[in-house]
């Protein structure tokens, strides 16, 4: 095991960056807040960028990674992009969170094999690929003091995770698989103290998206806060679990606003 | 919505045929004794013949359709021979068995790309593309009386299918989902009278791999019924499943030997 | 350990008879019909000897136990006169079913301290002493082949057994309760071939109550079986869990109509 | 609805004390270090007034309430009491922590009715009766600004929460009906802006009686905190549920060591 300086820098390495205004960019802002540098791997060169400048013109410190696609080799190729960047001693991998996917809600009939061989490679494949390169990175870490870790992987769920439901039996597929896998890594990587945790996300996330779509529907979507979750929120909660001390480890949480029906 | 003569013989697809001593075999057996056609796709040769003859011999009516792949295009293709084969009036396709897929146990670490691909496609990616073929051709059945469904759709599940454990990543993420499309499916069908169960078997099935592999380690592997499943009583549920009248479906339902800890 | 004589009469022991129309009521007609005699444990005189009468009136064998209570000692009492009037040679209690209790749906803060005492002691703890009398009585009993089973003790479960909502906290809790029992009794008591299972009804039953009731909002709620449950086919399902050998015995099925929303 | 003044002093009642090493200990000293007033009602006199004074001596702020029993009773007029003693405008009840009861493990069949009643007593019915007072409290409250609560809830849960096993059959019973209880609650005053969690804690706490258990047994159990839960990291995750804002509220997490099996 490599002896890593506790001055290095800590680093996470986010998946899934989406647009500007969605959990993976509230992430990474508010990880590069508590001091991480950030390595944002996302395919969309536009809302990748804008958020790297973003953090980095306020102050804070991150990279874009942009991935050709969710495969086994880019997400490879490009993790190694990553540690060359973000090497030793200077810095260290201590946190990785998987927010890769869109959710998809068709009726069963409609959705075509294309989109189940892309759904199910991003959703499942994808986090296998990006756990895989999370735990090899975290292996070589020690285990920081006092809160025993030698690093955190996070996985961004949903409703979808848990159940399927009519209109979404390949988003749930894909988000099952990934629950699973996050089980089994909590299960296997626990007794080498990496902490894997999986965030359900039950409901409405405000982002330019949703406050376009819902903004017709629900007249005060964006002020009302109990009604919608908000990515800072939700960023938080990953925060406070790579906080966690050794003692005390959650692999999963749910988060909904305060009047959501479920 | 085709109207089928009361006098079509039914007809069984089952997807998965493992070898000759499985749950695969063991289903096709009994559902010809229950007086079914059985439609067996499966990818390996010699085993599907056997079964194909077995059956044959022994007064049922079985037919191989040799799948090159697992891939959406053959699973097509194949069910449009199966339709050729078993077409109307003599024939009605009145249940459906997804029942492919191998466990695989192995760290983390060790699973290949080649593996995740394989076994998402086998696990999950085929179970949409034989539920499509499955649901498209039920929607083409009348309702039958008394039993008040169109067509069963039959999946095989695991303890996996619920939960990842070390050394079952790989195994659950493609149970898991496939769980899921089933779960998806029961909900989005059943207003049509298609009826979709998932069968969770919780176990050491006697095969003749387990019964090579416990043979050394449980002296009396073979004999003991209360510490392993009979393929014979699994292929038992899936009938009685079909059998379920319109009023009270299941969609879901474990089988463990007696004496299992769980 | 007691032999008993394969020439003895299956008895069934049912707590919780409801009225002539329910889930108690056809559940003991199907194992009336079955050929077993049916010893009937309930509070209510009226529908008791009601059920009790017409099954003997139509060939079938049973005997009305009335109760004071659901407290431990009335039916601890109750049962030991039900082990007179079926004893041995001649008798042998081989089923056992859990079905009392009733749903209760109330806001929250409505519900009376009376009615958490009685629903838990319903619901709950009267499952634990009908389930001990059940347990106790089927340890003496011999194994039956090849069902390879003692005796069979069958829970009437909800979807309050699996969560709770608004306006069904106390009902989820009892339901929740006497399924957690049921799980750990099955995992105890599998290794003396003892089968214990749970039944999750998911939806409205036909029954008196309900016709009136649904008659108002739903047109054909009773011609329509697509939308209730029909006790007929939830006893039969309790009927194929008595039958089901000991390689493969189902802890837990749910059952529910073919177009409930779920 | 009362407003209160933003200058009262918080009030955490916390109900189920343990001895001064548990879990209902740590939490007590971790709400009084975040600014609280702690209520503390327990049947243990002697422990009670231990951590009272401990709390008092250290700059906190605690008072012991005795209880009689678990009964609703009891606990409604304990309750009376708190509200006279930390009573507006000087002080708010907007917290409140059921952390009642002790796990009890014994084979089905030595289960006494006394502790069939008493632990559904404790782990339930007093959980109602509890639940019951806070809401009613809360709803007195207004809504604190930013984020957005009425007052929060907290359940201590256990595995035997989610499943029951030889051995818990009573206390799986007891918590699953508590943890029913908290999803209702959930669902039900959740519009209402009172959040209501439930902590699954997984593994064994460090406390005065497993420290001597487990001494015998696994060398490190008290340094070891790979094995092993703090009290004071699972303090730590109920004020974290406390800060939670409105739009995004964790109804279940679970807590475990880092090398706990599961």
């Amino acid at each position: 095991m490599l002896s890593v300086s506790n001055t290095a820098k800590r680093v996470l390495v986010l998946a899934g960056v989406g647009n500007a205004a969605g959990t993976g960019a509230a992430v990474a802002r508010r990880f590069a807040k508590e001091g991480y540098s950030i390595a944002l791997l996302a395919r969309q060169g536009k809302a990748l960028h804008h958020i790297e400048n973003e953090i980095n013109r306020s102050g804070g410190h991150a990279a874009a990674f942009p991935l050709l696609s969710y495969s086994r080799d880019d997400i490879s190729s490009t993790w190694i992009s990553v540690q060359e960047k973000f090497s030793a001693p200077e810095y260290n991998i201590r946190a990785a969170v998987f927010n890769a996917g869109q959710p998809i809600f068709k009726p069963f009939l409609e959705i075509t094999p294309e989109e189940v061989s892309n759904s199910l490679e991003v959703s499942t494949a994808a986090a296998f690929a990006f756990s895989r390169e999370a735990i090899l990175s975290f292996k070589g870490n020690d285990i920081e003091e006092p809160l025993g870790k030698r690093g955190t992987l996070l996985f961004t769920g949903a409703t979808a995770s848990l159940r399927g439901s009519p209109m979404t039996s390949l988003f749930a597929a894909g988000k099952s698989g990934a629950r699973a896998l996050s089980q089994s890594l909590a299960k296997e990587f626990g007794k080498d103290n990496i902490h894997v945790s999986h965030v359900i996300i039950d409901g409405y996330i405000l982002t330019d998206r949703t406050r376009q779509m819902m903004g017709q529907r629900v007249g005060n979507f964006e002020a009302n806060s109990n009604i919608r979750l908000s990515p800072e929120s939700i960023a938080d909660a990953f925060v406070y679990l790579t906080k966690q001390d050794r003692s005390s480890w959650t692999w999963e949480l749910d988060l909904r606003p305060a009047h959501e029906k479920w």
